[in-house]
Parts: structure tokens; sequence; C-alpha cells
């Protein structure tokens, strides 16, 4: 389902007291895996040097950079055709472990941000008698919804999925490892998706996550998205992994801070900005 | 309400490989601050040596003793008389914190086994709208009671209240500090309570935990049982304290082992076996 | 010893958006338990209302406040002598348990920010094979201070022992929790000291511990600071307690901001400013 | 350095009371990327289908078979021919994180049961100061070696370096996640290594790891051996990842419990026993 396309983009800033290793993932990634294509790119780097750039298995497009003590500026800008499918969520099934295709199995277990191990107890007595299926993940994303509060400077980098179940409170990356390990810890493949998403305020990078369901046409990885803050059709895809710590859009090694951050997501023309309880799928399994 | 009176009692075995210092806390409380009497009772030591007791200010009796290399065995038994107070639940009100009783504020705060400061949001989320009083602690068991297994070995000593609501699983103990967590983050003084109690199966100490809430004569410590496994009216109080590390039956300071225990309570002649909703008292505030 | 008087005091803002009870720690503890004379103290509140006071067993001296919604202020100053006992560091010796006064005990535990229990296999590994003693103690406040970064901002409430060993960074409160649970660790009694301390740059409440040693008088508790910020011969003790969950200078039910805090405490007229390694003891115990 | 080969094996048993998926990881790696051949082996399954079996990209050899309910029992036995290269520990350099191959970045990134972002302090102020290159991480095992209990039964499926660092105790699974998390908080790629192993009593597959270093050829994975339990060059490599979460020899999903495990790994005719302190590879880099 080809879309209009839309213009994304950030401007991120640094300030480095030594020479500092950036990795950053800030590019889409192109189809595929990704239902999406790139129309026109520019990445500009103000340290002059065009840094190493390479894609891993998933469509992560990373960047490495040596920068020297001083500013360092990103700057991207993209046109961004969207493709993604949507389907009725009445006839999406789950996936017996003995079926989920091999590559996708690692997305079952425990990780950094989602100890989905430590939540399985706390998982089958919420969700366990439930019918199984795509609705199910929505029920686990409504049960986060309905009682997180979404509050900036509640969490931090340490902040795990059992902290914000406790703590009931949380940012988009936070409402998106409760997701994945409670998803997980009911034998359903779940991975994090960092992504541009418009409507968002104040905008941002947005984090949402994928669960792997049986849709019409096979294994089907499905957005969903806790926080219920963006169109989950018109989001733009960057990078998939275990969770946060797998795909941050700036890791840094060295002596450097963050000194501003700009991200822009301009809604398709014409497109819905309601959130959504359709099946959608924004990358191909 | 005066009972029956009913036999109870223990029967502790330790193996010392040296000198070792013992803790216990095994004899039950006495009127006040007990709603109970104490008919008559024995305790012996296989060390030959009496110990040195005392009595703290909750009305704790500890023991302690210096025992050689060698078996040690503690060996008591007690007639006790039980003169439980039982409200309508109904009438039974929460406390302002303003008002309530100095010397109780500190069961307010959160402890080692009881991170009441970390369950905040999910006490607030999960029973924040419901209406104060008697039946929303009863609310907070019902909860725990439902979704937790009650099960043997699922649990050690370092599991706090957080580990019980992610597991769904664990001992008396447990379900008693994630009750006693919750009830605080909800303002609402919570402390453990240490007893005998009959138609365990198999029988052993139990831990079951009380709340300050405001009866029909004042304040009021009533007692609560998420695993439903005795009758409230029929429990022995030993020992409170803010967790179970407060009031262990026995600690040990040295290098022993504990090779058998046996525990004994009698239910009083012609009680009800049945868990009951009914507000019952066991302390005095 | 008796010192010169100094005067100390704070002053503390908060803004309350409806009805909220205060409850404060702030005057120092008077001659027994604490070892200083209160020579003349006034406290304000801008709410008019004279609150509610009272000492609890260790000579915490509590108020309780209900203020209404606005602004609320408490002024506090006095003129305190300190009657410090400074001992030999090398005559003084650990107790064994079974010789630690009954109303010390409870500080063997493990509490909520210093969990002992969880730290005995390090603690052990890393001073069990140390001469016991008062410089064992020592020995575990070099090992904090020589490793801990003292950083605003590091830690926050949920911060525990276990944090502060792996962070190796904190505020005075999160020395204090290090201090407290290692020492606890070894089988000697430790806990949490809230005082006005001189020289802290900026002046703010110092967070020490205590831990219960036999000194030539028999047991003694002596003053330990891990920062190194303070001379503890001149610290003026507030409060003593499992740790910092039980001890705060202020905590709040109900919904209100702190908006302000000053704290001053003088130095002794002549007093040393340097960070000493005599045995300093400012309770009785 | 073309090794003796050596027979090796396991034999695994299970009862399934209904159907269940099971994942096993128990084949060595082949080479590349392995510095190992396989001469000949065998698998057999008690359920008599040949499962599906994968090979991932870091040569892990998979094996996913769907049980019955019933007893289910798998028999390995091989023939290895290990080609380790052996380099003097003094030439080996850390690598400056712009220069990290780019496959190897995400093992220097925290994981389930590696928490090295929550080590960093910890890291810093015990190694941060040491002469960079392999003895920094030899200077790691050494620690952990010296400190921590080899202790069968101390830790379970949910401890984690950070517990490993504070309990002092641990398996060989444990002994390489605290290893892998201090290494990884220093800047090194590490990751852990499930292997066959010569001369561990009881018998039993063994957790190692293995860090990211310069050595004269270029960037190598060493491996390292906190619990000096066996001979480096004489382990067999099944396979690596970021901790233990990522490569059990057995996950199941369904309900199965283990009822016997046996393996078995001859160490190579007339090789050294001793633990040894050379820079010892198995992996192609």
């Amino acid at each position: 389902m080809a879309r209009p396309p839309r213009s994304l983009g950030c401007t991120l800033d640094y300030q480095a007291s030594g020479p500092s290793t950036f990795v950053f993932a800030v590019r889409p990634s192109e189809d595929p895996p990704a239902r999406q294509k790139i129309l026109r790119e520019s990445l500009t780097l103000s340290t002059g040097e065009p840094g190493e750039e390479w894609r891993s298995v998933d469509g992560i497009r990373w960047l490495r950079v040596l920068a020297p003590a001083g500013p360092v500026r990103l700057h991207y800008e993209a046109e961004v055709q969207g493709e993604p499918v949507v389907h009725d969520p009445a006839g999406i099934t789950e996936i017996p472990v003995q079926q989920v295709p091999q590559e996708a199995l690692h997305f079952l277990l425990p990780s950094r941000y989602c100890e989905s191990d430590r939540l399985t107890g706390f998982a089958q007595a919420q969700f366990g008698g439930m019918a199984q299926g795509h609705s199910r993940v929505a029920a686990v994303c409504d049960y986060i919804y309905q009682r997180t509060a979404y509050q900036r400077g509640s969490t931090d980098v340490r902040t795990t999925a059992l902290d914000v179940l406790t703590d009931a409170a949380g940012v988009c990356r936070d409402f998106a490892h409760l997701g994945i390990a409670l998803t997980r810890a009911l034998g359903i493949p779940a991975r994090f998706l960092a992504a541009y998403a418009p409507h968002l305020q104040p905008p941002d990078f947005h984090a949402i996550f994928e669960a792997l369901l049986m849709g019409p046409e096979g294994p089907c990885w499905y957005v969903f998205d806790a926080t219920r803050q963006t169109a989950l059709d018109g989001v733009a895809r960057i990078a998939v992994g275990q969770d946060a710590s797998q795909v941050a859009f700036c890791s840094i090694w060295g002596n450097a801070q963050a000194t501003g951050m700009q991200v822009r997501c301009d809604p398709e023309p014409g497109a819905a900005k309601e959130w959504t309880t359709a099946a959608v799928s924004v990358s191909v399994a």
C-alpha cells in the first residue's frame, strides 16, 4: 500500500572534549527488509569526513565517525515513501515455537531491558487465559497504556521493563520495553523498533515494538505502540533489535555530550492522525 | 472474644560446626500488645543453659543462645487462649497520615523486602481508584491470591515484594511481603506478622500481615492473609516487624545449619476452618 | 569533651498544591542519647500552627504538620554544644554477636537501602581477612572513599548500597549506605546518622554512619564518614536509623514540592577542619 | 596448531508431559569460524525424527525438535581436532572502538546477564588505571578467581554479573558473566563461549568467555576462564553469544523437565592439564 512520500530528518549536536567515536543509526531502513522506499536523502557531518557506513542483517544502516574535540553536528534529511501492509487483526494468529522462523527465535529470549524470563509468571497470570492472536498483543498494549503515565524524566538509561511495570511511568522506549517483555513472556517473538513518527509532541525519535504473528500470507512482523502517540502506518522504520541497548540512534565512546537534538517527521499528506487498532506491518519477515 | 485454649509448639533442630549465636522468636506474644493469653508454656534448650530472654517494644519475646559445636534443639510448647476481636469490615476506614499514631508511622516506610516506594505507581494504577477502607486492603489480598501460585521452593531469602509480583509465585512470607508493600504504597501502615496458625499443610510457621485502619473503637491492626490458608481468628501472634528480615523465628551467627523443624498448632475446638472475610484483630494498637 | 557552642539551622521551603502532611526531623537530638546539649533553639512554621512534636526511642525529635495548600516554610536555628568522646582507635575491638546489646541487634539486619545480606560474599572477600576492630570499619570507609566519585545527581531515592558499589558514584547518603551495608555484612551493628556538619560545600544536611564497637568503657557507637567531608567531632546528630528511609529530614504525604533549602552549621570556634582518623562517638550506647 | 583429535559428547535426557519444542546447541562449531575440525560425529534423537538443523552467523549449529509427550533423549558424540592459536600475551593490545570490526561492535553492549553499563564505575575504579592489553583482561579474571567461590547451587537462572560480584559465588557461567561485564565496561568487546572442556570435575558443559584484542595478525578473539578449571587450548567451542541467555545448550518451550545429563570431553593425548596464562584463540575474528 504505497503512500504519499513525506519528509523527515534530524539534526543532532554534540560537544566532544576529546577524540570520540560516534556510532549513529539515523537513516531509515530500505526495502527490503523495511516496507518503505528512500526517494532521496542527504546526510552531512560537521567533521567533514564521510565516516564509515554499513548495513547489518536486519537492515540497520550504521554510521561510525571518529570526531576530534569540538562540536559535532549530524544533519540528515530524507523523503521516504512508506508501503506498510495493513491486515484485519481478526485473522492473525500466534505462531507455535516450532514454526517460528529460525532467524526470529532469538527474539523470544530475554535481553538487557526486557527481562521476559522474570515476567513469565506475571504475563501468564494477566494474559495467559486470553484468546491467542493479534488481539492478545493488543491487550498487552492496552494494559500498559491504561496504567502507565507518559512522563518525561521519570526514567533513565537503566530503567528496564520490570521498573516500568512497577513504576507505572515512563517514556516511549519504556512502554516498548514492557510491551516486548510481556509479549516474549507469552511465547511470541518481539523486538524493539526505532522510528521516525509523525504527530509526536514534542517531535522526537519514537520507540515502538514489533511482534511476529501469523498473517494472511505467512509470518509477519506487526507493529504495536502502547503509547498511542502516532499513526502506526505512518512510521518510518530506522532499526530493529532486542531492545534499546542495541539500536540507540547514537552511541558514544569517548568524552562527548549531547547539546541539541531536533527530529522532524511530517505526516503523510491526507493520512489519518488517529491511533489505530488495525494490524500494520512495516517490516518484511 | 475469648476462645477455647489450644496447644501449639515447635521443635527446631540445628547442627553447629562451631560456637554459634542463635536468636529465636518462637514464644507467642502476651497480652498486651497481643490479644491472647499464654495459659502455660515450656521451652527447653538442649544446650542446658537458659539463654538470655527479653521483650521488645512490640511485644516480641526474644531468646539469645550461644551454643557450642554440636547439635542444638529447641523445644517449645504452650497452651494459648486467643482473644481476637472481630469487626464488620463495612465500617472500617483508612486513617489519614496526619492521624496515624506516632509509633505506627514507620510502618508506612519501605523496608528490605517490601519496597513500597518502588510499587507506588503500580499500586495506584491497580487500587488507587477503589473505595478506601478495609475492603481496599482485602482487594489487595484478593489480587495476590488470584494470580500468585503458592509454590514451595519458588523463592529464597533474597526474594522481595517486587519479585513476587513479577514471578507470580511464592510462599507465605512472599505473599505477606507483597501485601505489605502494596498496602504501604497506598498510604496505609502495614507490618509483617509471624504466627502459629492452624490448618497449614504441611504444618509450619505462618506469615501474614497487619494493616492499621480505623475501627469502631479507634485505630486497629487488622490481620490479612493473601494465601487464604488459615483461619485468621485462630492464629497465635509471635512477632511483628517491618518484614521478615526483622522477625525471623531463628537467626544464626556462626556456622550452623538447620537439620529439622516441626511446628504444631491445633485448631481451636469448634472453630471454623474456613478462610473468612471478617475484619479480625489480634494486636492492640 | 565539651566543645565551644556553635550555631546551626535550616530554612526549608515547600509549595503544597493541596493539604499535605509533613513529618520533619531537623532538631538535633538531646543528651542522652546524643552527646550534645541544645543551649537554645527556635523553630517556626509559616503555617502558624505548632504542629505535633514527639521523641522516639533513639532520641529523634519528630514534628508532624498538616499544612493547607500554599507555601510552607520551616525555619530552625539553634546553638548546640557538642560533647563527643574521642578514643584511640587502636584499642577498639569488635563485639561478638552474643554480646551485642539487645537493643542494637536489629542494626545487624539488612534494610531497604543497605542490603547487607546480599553483600556478605563481597564483604568477606574484601575485608574478611583483615584484623578486626575500629581499623576494619575504617578500611571499609577508605575503600569507599578511594573508589567512589562524590557526584551530585548521580543517584536518586531508589539508589541502594549495591548500586553505589557498582556505580562507584554517589552523594553522602550513598556513601553512608554502602558503608553500613558492608559493615553489617561483617557482623558489626551499623546505623545511619543524619547530622548538621561543618565545612560542607555547598552546605547541606550530612549523612554519615555509626558502628557499634567495644570501646574502653564498653560498647560504643563510633561515627564514620566515607566522604571525608567534615570533622567528625564537629557534627550535630539529628537522627539515627537503619538507613535514610527511616530518618529523612522531611517526608511528605500529599502533593507538595520542595522549593528551597538552606542549611547552616558553623564550625566550632578553634576546631580543626581536617578529616580525622580518631575514634569519635556522638551517641551514648 | 593442529592437535591430536579427542572424543567428546553428551547424553541429555528429558521427560515431556506434553508436546514440547526443544532447541539444542550441542554440536561443536566447524572451521570457520571455529579453529577446530569435526573429524566425525553422530547425533541421535530418541524421537526418531531428524529435527531441523541450521547454522547461524557465528557458526552455531542449532537443532530444533518437536517432541511428543514422553521421554526424550539426545545422544551426541564426536571426534574433534582443535587448532587453537597461541600467542604471547605481552604483545597483545586493546582495540580502539573506532577500529573494532563492525560485526563485533554489539559485543560492547550490555546484555541480559552482563549489565556492563551498570558496572562501568566499578570497572574503571578497579581496572581503569592498569596497562591496557591482554594482561588487563587477565587481571579481571584473576580478580574474579581470587574472590569468587565456585559453588554449585549458589546461583540460578536469574543470577546476573552484578549478583556474582556482590555474592562472590557462582558456577562457570556466572564467572563468565562477570568477566564479560567487566571487560565490556572497559570498552573491550567480550562474548560468552559455551564449550566442551576437559578436566572438569564433575564433567559438564563449560562456560568461558572471549575478548576481542589486537593480536599479531589483527583483531583476534582470545579465550579467558576465570574459573581456571580447564586447559584453554583444549576446549571445543560450541557456541558464542552475548551471554548464556543466547546460547543455552537446550531451551524448551512446552512442559518438559531435564531428567539426566552426561557430558564427556577427553583431554587431548599428551596435552597439559594445567591452567595457562598464554593467549589462546579458538575463534576466527
